[in-house]
């Protein structure tokens, strides 16, 4: 596992984890399911390998999606050898990536840069194409790192000195390609004194909060405590919550937001306590063509995920779960969404606007 | 295991399932840790077995445990030959039963009744001590039944034709002496067409909305669907949800109501989408001698039984929980208080004195 490096004196940034890495024989991703128990590194030679991690978790995480289908389609036209299939594999392989999740608006967004990429390239054949989308989607890598830290230096800000900052599922350097949303923002706060201690909403059905988001605060060194997501209540009733930052799959246009079921509920209870919630998530999050939240498909995953932990069934046989993957904060809300170009406030039509430099 | 029956003619009341049955070498409780992968009963012979059992949750739910209390009563005194050590080991048992779980004030209720119990047949003996203590455990025990009956009843009309109805935690026969608080009025609602199917949150730590709802809904044919705690606020959202019912462990003189974590959440939720949110109780749960949610103990249970789940870890090593047991529902989010005698509304300091007939 590559561990994280202290900044190098040379101006080159610092070293962060990253849950993928292109290297021998295509793409390795880090497997999360096995999280925290065991770290096991999988490696994708072909993008149905690719879209199955996709569509069973083993890489989650808006962000991570869409750089992990962004390598997707590099391997599915790199063994194309024919100049006239070209055009008709890219076009299989990007609607096999496309179709694994439904909510997350990362995925099309590099679908589609990645489209633009190969019609400028394609004409000069497979080999070249193949060479150009490589570039195109290491430096998404490298970008959506960069982007997480700026998010991180602008979202920081936000908190006061010790403050107790609660996060719901993943937004880590696991969800990310390196650094990640929230928890960079968490990370880049607590450098700077600003967060004394992290909340970790367990987040149901899946765990993340308690398998990936601990696994990643512990490697951090940061001082966190596990709480079931029925705790966010009693937490904030009490006094014990000064700030809230999660992640997001999709914003829409006017700033309702998709997010890991559950994120609503404690934007509910953060408005009641009057405690400030954040969304932190880079442009690419944000789909100006989904006017708001009624508009996002909420995926709806299978009961299975409820009804068994780790293979243990913890309900009578035949028991139906209802098992949706995401709800929708509105954007009434939300305090702030804090973005690699600053932190947007309400109205959020024309600050959303306003990044994408409309105005 | 004893299968419900059907009422007989005979103008005795229909039987119910209970938990626990005086019998055979003294008290038999369903374990309900094993549910619903195994039905196990035990044997409580003397009222340590009680106590432990009460504290690792094989018996649970606030009128269930008021009830093991008072047949653990009968199991301390019963060995007893020599007259002098009969209030001292009374008062040792009633001690050693009394701490054993801080919030639920059924327990202290029933241990304050069988002291009155106690003292009034000591002098004759330790033999018709314990005939009288078993009596009126007995008694306790058919009594809860009873009150839940009319609960039910109060309950049941509060629901329209086929409504979609919450539960939170296990408020059923499990928690109880037979028919349950909460899931009583469910099953007599649904009895009269009022229920058309149940969301059952599946009450993380412990599941007892997965493990034990789950399977008194099956086991009564009423149909449910399970969902994450994560999911009340996507299902109220999207308008599937009639209305909510939940137990309580400890209801304070001003309405306040302490119940399984979580519960606050959900009533928030529910005042935000004007659904109808209610806590089904015996009186006594009600603790006239609390004034208010703030002086309810809460108590915090530990770390394990959030970073495991059936024996497996789903946290990194040494993980930190914080496990409080309860929350608190401010009296001002409960549309009503059911009880054995009537509906109660707010303002609740009057309604559930002139339930005490104060007035």
């Amino acid at each position: 596992m590559t561990e994280p490096q202290p900044a190098a004196a040379t101006g080159t940034e610092p070293e962060t984890f990253s849950p993928m890495r292109w290297e021998g024989p295509g793409l390795r991703l880090l497997d999360q399911t096995r999280l925290p128990l065991e770290e096991v590194w999988m490696d994708c030679e072909i993008p149905e390998q690719v879209a199955d991690a996709i569509r069973r978790l083993a890489v989650r995480g808006a962000p991570a999606i869409g750089v992990a289908a962004a390598y997707g389609l590099v391997l599915g036209i790199r063994t194309v050898r024919d100049p006239e299939r070209l055009a008709g594999r890219f076009d299989e392989v990007s609607e096999l990536l496309g179709s694994t999740r439904p909510t997350a608006v990362n995925l099309r967004w590099a679908l589609e840069r990645g489209r633009q990429v190969f019609l400028a390239s394609a004409a000069d054949g497979p080999e070249a194409t193949t060479a150009a989308l490589l570039a195109w989607a290491r430096e998404l890598h490298a970008d959506d790192v960069r982007i997480n830290r700026r998010m991180g230096a602008h979202g920081a800000a936000l908190f006061a000195a010790g403050s107790r900052v609660l996060t719901h599922c993943n937004a880590g350097a696991l969800a990310t390609a390196g650094y990640g949303t929230a928890l960079g923002v968490i990370q880049s706060a607590w450098e700077q004194g600003r967060v004394g201690q992290v909340w970790v909403d367990e987040t149901r059905p899946l765990l993340q909060g308690a398998r990936l988001t601990a696994w990643e605060l512990k490697r951090l060194g940061i001082p966190f405590r596990l709480v079931t997501d029925n705790s966010a209540g009693a937490l904030l009733s009490q006094g014990l919550v000064d700030g809230i930052v999660v992640g997001a799959d999709r914003i829409a246009a006017n700033g309702d937001t998709a997010n890991k079921i559950g994120t609503y509920t404690v934007a509910v209870l953060a408005h009641r306590h009057k405690v400030p919630f954040y969304v932190a998530a880079p442009l690419s999050t944000i789909d100006r063509a989904t006017p708001n939240g009624a508009a996002i498909p909420i995926e709806e995953r299978k009961s299975l995920e409820v009804t068994e932990v780790f293979g243990t069934r913890v309900a009578p046989e035949d028991t139906q779960a209802l098992n949706f993957a995401f709800d929708v904060t509105p954007a009434e809300l939300i305090t702030a969404i804090i973005t690699e170009v600053g932190v947007l406030r309400a109205p959020y039509e024309r600050s959303i606007a306003a990044a994408f430099g409309d105005s």
